[in-house]
């Protein structure tokens, strides 16, 4: 790291009054200059969605030196990229943040995830970026106990990078007394089931709550982001955004050509 | 396949009205009974959003021998989960169809895609899947030049099956002609530049439209998606859904333990 201040993008999916995203700025703003872009309506499960059918508009809500806000009406994808394509396109930053989240995003909850959107938009734009969530789902989580985790990791990643299209998503268990470490896992590709609970409207049509028990595939291997938080880790999975299954390109030739 | 017609799910996230699924829902009849759960209302760019802060509500518009049509009032992957983990869950069908979207799904444009968020349900709840995904934009695409397509590969599949975890995710050139052929490819994870154009709305605020152009990765290689798709061939993408960065756990591990 030269002497100039680290410049730092925080997003996140929950929006700018959470408590998750203040502990990450201030984390942030010890380490270096901050310019958040968060979402101005809350984007929880949002996945890597974006917007076309209507157009983005954003507010900027602090304009201090070292320290800048927008708000945009869009998802957290759009944030993102609309901080890296548009407005930090003339001193691109050195780092993108997203969280700290109200709730894991660990597994397979990385593909419904908004938080773990911005970290993709991260790296997808060239620079090194983390994810952080915690596991108190609470609108009024206490994530000040998150704040040691992200200044270790922030420092860190700013001192010696990140491979070349790997994020981390990072996840933070909630423990009552402190963290038993910290452990490099794998996501946890279990399964969800009941996802539904049915109900009937007073007019008689069906409706339906997106609810769900999560089965682990760690089947105590102990290799596991799940399996991990359960032991009161701290989590971190290197992630990317490729889905190609190169393994089974010859497989589908062969059944297909 | 035993002597029973094969249960097809089909989804999409355009909606019910549109070429695409029809197409898709045509080709699917003439090879088994088909089920299927389309947004309410069009969900382009959607990703793999889910509906948890309200209710997702069902409405059966079709309930014929062997053909039954849901709307859903949420997002691709809302009705995926619904039909497999609901609607469906005493007569799992034998394969997810989704699409045929209007426009193409290829390379990075699947981590965006509700059309691929489909699938990827599809295979999280262990049934073979299939999307497809066509080269024409417009809301009137023809898309029964894509129908042989169609029906060449959901035959060799519900024959075959598909790998465990694996969905195949197909891009249909449009062309005056025949295709030039198929071929099994790799995402192109190139990257979007230009991705907004900034306008001014008439009271003053800055607002953007989300657009762009795409660099392909491929390089003259010949093994992508994107690549193949420009030379006139349709495209047969091997997709998984696990994000894991394997291959830098032991270099992260370094960085931060």
């Amino acid at each position: 790291m030269d002497n100039k201040r680290p410049l730092i993008l925080i997003s996140n999916d929950d929006g700018f009054n959470y408590n998750g995203i203040q502990s990450l700025i201030k984390v942030a703003r010890t380490i270096g200059d901050v310019f958040v872009v968060a979402p101005a309506v809350h984007q929880s499960g949002m996945s890597s969605a974006i917007t076309f059918v209507k157009p983005v508009i954003t507010t900027r809500i602090v304009d201090e030196p070292g320290y800048t806000v927008y708000l945009a009406t869009g998802t957290p994808a759009d944030c993102v990229k609309l901080a890296l394509s548009q407005l930090m396109a003339d001193h691109m930053p050195d780092l993108v943040l997203a969280g700290i989240n109200h709730g894991y995003n660990n597994g397979l909850n990385t593909l419904y995830s908004g938080t773990m959107a911005c970290v993709f938009e991260g790296i997808l734009h060239g620079v090194p970026s983390v994810a952080f969530s915690f596991g108190d789902y609470g609108p009024n989580a206490d994530t000040s106990v998150c704040e040691p985790v992200v200044k270790h990791i922030t420092e860190r990643v700013l001192q010696s990078g990140l491979p070349k299209d790997v994020c981390l998503n990072v996840n933070i268990p909630k423990m009552n007394g402190p963290f038993n470490g910290m452990k490099v896992t794998i996501g946890d590709m279990g399964r969800w089931i009941n996802e539904w609970e049915h109900r009937v409207h007073p007019t008689g049509r069906d409706y339906y709550w997106l609810t769900g028990d999560f089965e682990m595939a760690d089947n105590g291997r102990g290799i596991t982001d799940y399996y991990w938080l359960e032991q009161g880790y701290v989590t971190v999975t290197p992630t990317h955004v490729d889905q190609t299954d190169y393994a089974s390109m010859q497989q589908i030739a062969d059944l297909l050509l």
